[in-house]
């Protein structure tokens, strides 16, 4: 193991350290499809998950969140203002706050909405490599139906130059999930390579491991690359140690789970596999 | 094994290698209950599920799905524009979509929303029998509160009839579930015995049939029937492998995702159980 | 083990018979997170779930159910006046209904909420030590960020003297979750040590347990505070079973439910773990 992995574990296991020391409380404001899993996530790697979308609620309650996450999956019109509110409401408190852009390029609606939120400084941005090339074009247009639906037909690594662009232009730190992760904040880039698989079986992991970036950063919010790029790490690693147990996408749901929840130093430092693509 | 399980072995594997060959996108406007193991049941099968139900994206997106799934479970007013939009925008472009009347008589606005629904020509309607029979009742009226909760109280065997009739007066195939499910267009009737009786304990396994049914649809469109029998098999056979190590409902639910994403052919064949009722 | 435990144990066992063989219908306006965890724990304890929550359908369907459950964790305006509708309801036809006041003081929109339904007669609200002391102190105003999230920054048992004085003053049986539940009608106390703690990793299993007190108070109203008893003793002891074989938060999570499906006389004899505390 080179010194860089040994330098990323030793980041990942402080990150998650702070994570179950501090129980961060992450306000979710995500798709119907995902919260239980994105709850379980969270609980399960030592914050405190809150999904409240009223914005009758967000002046009282936003303000005392230790970062927000934001996804867009099942979007509708009655949903998006609690989105901008309390992500306005992060960027006053100067809470980090973290956006998943499901299907971006979905609808011309969705594509909007996604811009429109870009617009409100998300500190790290996930998406596949579809939703990444779609928001970093400037264009209100959706582009072509083969790209349509949530699950991504790019390879991750095709996407480093969107990513690039749309980090220098958004001013977040945008991740794209594939065979490897890239994270870049329009400069640097870093590949995370853990995971497997299967994972693209189990509805809603992506959604997860955004949720996990977004109670990472409530730890730490002046290193966000950092922090994004142990999120989907140990979220990547936790898959590897439940898929030697797992027979099938729904196993290794519930082992993965198990295994975030059980992860410890040794595990995480022996299969951290984090390289710099730049 | 006489020759007509051979040959439905034979369609139901050739259904589910098309499933896992073409990733089929399956746009589902269900409940908020089963939306988690509806998207899991799709992926294991090997389609590609998205729920998306905002009226504002449907021109955009649902053009481009292979199939459409309409689950009124936890209808209310402010969805049921997307689903009767959703079914129209499929109807034009010739895509299939299928109806899942979850309670249909459990009041008059949800019977009327059924009804409403069936006359946009489903492909497929799959229900038990007390939502079967009440849909195929020439009245607007709910019927008694016995039959108002979400589990059936009728055997599927006694809904034959009602089937017939609902499938030859809306034109679509319909599926009764039950101790055996029940396929028919209004002529042929066919018996798909797959399945546990335990599958009643565990939440939306109906919900994730008629999700299954549609990736069946999707994948072969002319042969509504076949594809409907097909599912109800696989998912059922799922069932049954599940069971084997299932320690409960939950342990099931778990297997049985986990048999639908590794079912092979052999098992398929050695446990497929459908026989011709008329 | 004393006499009392033994006729604890007889009266968990005795209702939980009784929710098996009555297999009663019970509402659900719950929240989207706990809503498969929620039906899943309802169907295999033996009773139906029905999740419907649009104003249209109540007049219809409400009368028909044999309890009601009201959880306001993703409260939106569009659904109080489902929840307090179905209350009303509940109370003209004399059907016993719980509440799950979760995260009472997260905002004075959603602390005027639990209030208005607290005015609504609960035949039972069940909270942590947080929501509970919040709702017996006799002000609009939501105290101190520090208890604004969904997960209690209180021990239970200093919520004893809050749970008596809301008991009390709102006419309900009481419970509060904690390291050791209470149970109060506002003179009575009764402790309920069963359960595990990692529980608290696994989202709304609180949700999960009240729904099962609906359940046990759905077949024997007139014993409201020993079916809120006995439904935190039977959840609890399947936690304690389901945590022998679980190896995490996800896989106690399927332990627990199927144990709950499988409890036994025998086991829940054993197990149960109740006390007077006053």
């Amino acid at each position: 193991m080179d010194s860089n992995q040994t330098q990323w574990g030793s980041t990942a296991w402080h990150l998650l350290s702070l994570v179950r020391a501090q129980t961060p409380l992450i306000q979710c404001i995500t798709n119907f499809v995902s919260m239980d899993i994105v709850a379980n996530t969270l609980l399960s790697a030592g914050a405190s998950p809150a999904m409240l979308h009223a914005v009758e609620e967000l002046r009282d309650f936003t303000p005392g969140v230790h970062a927000l996450y934001v996804n867009v999956g099942t979007l509708s019109p009655s949903w998006l203002p609690a989105m901008t509110t309390a992500a306005q409401i992060c960027n006053t408190h100067r809470t980090p706050w973290v956006l998943d852009p499901v299907a971006a390029n979905a609808s011309a609606f969705r594509f909007e909405a996604c811009r429109e939120l870009l617009r409100l400084k998300p500190t790290v941005v996930r998406g596949n490599a579809s939703e990444i090339i779609a928001l970093s074009l400037d264009s209100a247009e959706p582009n072509s139906s083969a790209s349509k639906g949530v699950d991504s037909v790019h390879e991750s690594t095709t996407a480093v130059e969107a990513a690039k662009l749309l980090a220098r232009t958004s001013g977040a730190i945008v991740a794209v999930s594939g065979a490897t992760d890239i994270v870049t904040d329009g400069n640097r880039v870093v590949g995370a390579h853990n995971g497997v698989a299967m994972m693209q079986k189990v509805t809603a992991t992506g959604c997860s491991v955004t949720a996990l970036i977004a109670a990472f950063v409530a730890v730490d919010k002046t290193h966000a690359l950092d922090a994004a790029v142990s999120a989907l790490a140990v979220f990547g690693v936790a898959a590897e140690l439940g898929m030697k147990m797992a027979k099938g996408p729904a196993s290794l749901r519930m082992h993965l789970i198990d295994a975030l929840y059980g992860l410890d130093e040794a595990a995480l430092h022996s299969h951290v596999n984090i390289t710099s693509l730049s």
